[in-house]
């Protein structure tokens, strides 16, 4: 995607020992740089968020099996870095997925030619996920064409939560990609922009994301969603997934499931846009099988801003006397979801529909 | 309530020409007195949110009336405060409530007497704020038994929304009353607080409230508590109401009509606690009918916190190249009310039982 005018994506190598990334925890104050030179470094950045989502986590895990193939003298050395990176984020899939992808390659060929291997497995996994994304747009500007068709002349209005974003993804974005390819086509739309607390990956990412291509958009505190729905507001809602079960049960930000609460009480259509990776098809119930994230109550009780004299400050906005708790993901059951938007088209929330788009899905398990 | 020892409330006269409020903009981080001294100081303190919620600004419109009566002259011009004093902020019910039951008193007497007669009105708003306050926490009470008592020796939780506690009444509060009650009759309990953005009253106010008191809680993001509600962390939700129809649709803080649909989502109990003068007979239809106010976008694209010497400071979140939308409140339809706590007791969400438990409301309209 664009970022003043230059082609960027999310995550690349300029050489056999350096994955460089836009530091995403600068955004959208600064738009930084950073390179990663072991798989300590990359460890670090999936942890602290400097890369975060679902696609963008497996594809930074995906280079860093390369730096690890570059680490490792040993096949157990490799499954020891290997488990470093796994155990970063529990509740992303591609993370997983993208690491046992790499393993696997390797395992398959003559140890030495380990680098080789994971240096193009890990380009493959980028291109395929940036790939996936462009088709995830085209599927889904259908579904927004056919909207605008039934509102001529008005404005289609989207809600999306957190940043699925090209932030998210190596390039274009899950929920973002049929935004995208719906502007790019003159469809008249706006997005209803959540912020998404604790983080604020909604006006941090998305916004900026927005921001920098010229898509119309307004950011909304969380709880303005449910609002917007019962006032005709919402046309359609667009979100991300960090894992989906095999029967339709999808694990995103924190937040995701009211939302798709007040979309079904509102006759709203909650679409879910998502690569095939993101399926975890071992996992049936949703809401008792995905693990989720705890992450520190640091992100709620401190929030990051611009200062009056224009410098980045962080400031306290919880009293130390308050317990905080911060959960980073819940499960949207299947009921609540109109359809999922893959790189292979669309299907119900179902396991029949899910498996008969994705029949590879039975394959890998 | 209790603030580091000492009884409070939440406003009073020391004299006939000063309304004494704690300014609860500067909450948790200090807590300050502030002086009213004329209806234009008054308005100002409501308008600005120095006073907020229900019961509070309907006393706080009452005691304004005190001194709307010593600077009029006429009738004429006491209504013109009147409505300066209306206009402060669109949803509340009770600040209109209170204007003209003060009106009325005055017009039902020689206008020479108006001073005496609108301060002993004032007192009396008040003072029936606090009793109602004090009596939903009765009534609320035996709801929290009967839940202690089907999980004994387990804590019960319970999660609320905003404030609607002591701050946003004179006393008690109308949501907190009952967590008081529970509270003082030994039953262990635990209440989840939404942060409630983008005014942060939870994090700040109901946070700092139940720290004053030594009630256990914890502060969330307002995305979390669906999550908690399907991991079965919530046992009950109780928020209060900014306006009720007569079919018992409610107006409150915005996103509370998301956390109804995630209570009904999962069978947990959503209560709406209430004085009685929150009830709007005048209205059927909450979606259609309640105006709901919108703010300044400042409220979401700032944050104001203590910064790292211990200073507040605001900062900015939202990069100013995105437009901001910043909706008051929203309106849960009755279907997914569990029912009411007001001063009289308990009632289920339809015209008919808010009549039956409230005959009174049919006479005033």
């Amino acid at each position: 995607m664009i970022v003043s005018g230059e082609h960027y994506r999310t995550i690349w190598m300029p050489d056999a020992n350096t994955i460089r990334i836009i530091d995403q925890r600068r955004l959208p104050w600064s738009f930084d740089l950073i390179d990663l030179h072991s798989v300590a470094d990359v460890a670090n950045a999936i942890q602290d968020m400097a890369v975060r989502g679902a696609g963008l986590i497996g594809a930074t895990a995906g280079y860093g099996m390369a730096l690890a193939a570059n680490e490792a003298k040993t096949m157990q050395e490799l499954e020891a870095l290997a488990e470093s990176l796994i155990k970063t984020r529990p509740t992303a899939v591609n993370l997983n997925w993208a690491v046992q992808r790499q393993l696997t390659s390797i395992r398959s060929s003559d140890f030495d030619d380990r680098v080789a291997i994971a240096r193009v497995g890990a380009e493959m996994i980028a291109d395929e996920d940036a790939a996936a994304c462009q088709s995830i747009g085209q599927h889904g500007l259908r579904l927004i064409q056919t909207m605008a068709a039934k509102k001529p002349g008005q404005v289609v209005n989207i809600l999306t939560h957190c940043n699925a974003g090209w932030l998210a993804f190596v390039d274009h974005g899950s929920a973002t990609a049929p935004i995208y390819a719906a502007f790019d086509a003159d469809i008249p739309i706006h997005v209803w922009v959540d912020e998404t607390r604790p983080r604020n990956q909604g006006a941090r990412l998305t916004a900026w994301e927005l921001s920098q291509q010229g898509v119309p958009h307004t950011v909304i505190a969380d709880n303005a969603g449910g609002h917007l729905m019962q006032q005709g507001l919402v046309d359609l809602v667009i979100t991300g997934a960090d894992r989906v079960t095999r029967c339709g049960d999808v694990a995103n930000k924190i937040g995701t499931y009211l939302k798709a609460l007040a979309a079904k009480d509102n006759n709203i259509p909650f679409y879910v846009a998502l690569p095939s990776s993101t399926f975890d098809v071992s996992l049936r119930e949703g809401v008792r099988e995905i693990p989720i994230e705890q992450r520190s109550g640091d992100e709620v009780t401190h929030m990051e801003g611009l200062n009056k004299n224009g410098h980045l400050e962080t400031v306290q906005i919880v009293p130390c006397t308050s317990q905080v708790a911060n959960y980073g993901f819940d499960v949207t059951p299947a009921r609540l979801i109109t359809g999922f938007m893959t790189e292979k088209g669309m299907c119900a929330a179902s396991e029949q529909s899910i498996l008969y788009l994705h029949p590879e899905l039975i394959r890998v398990a």
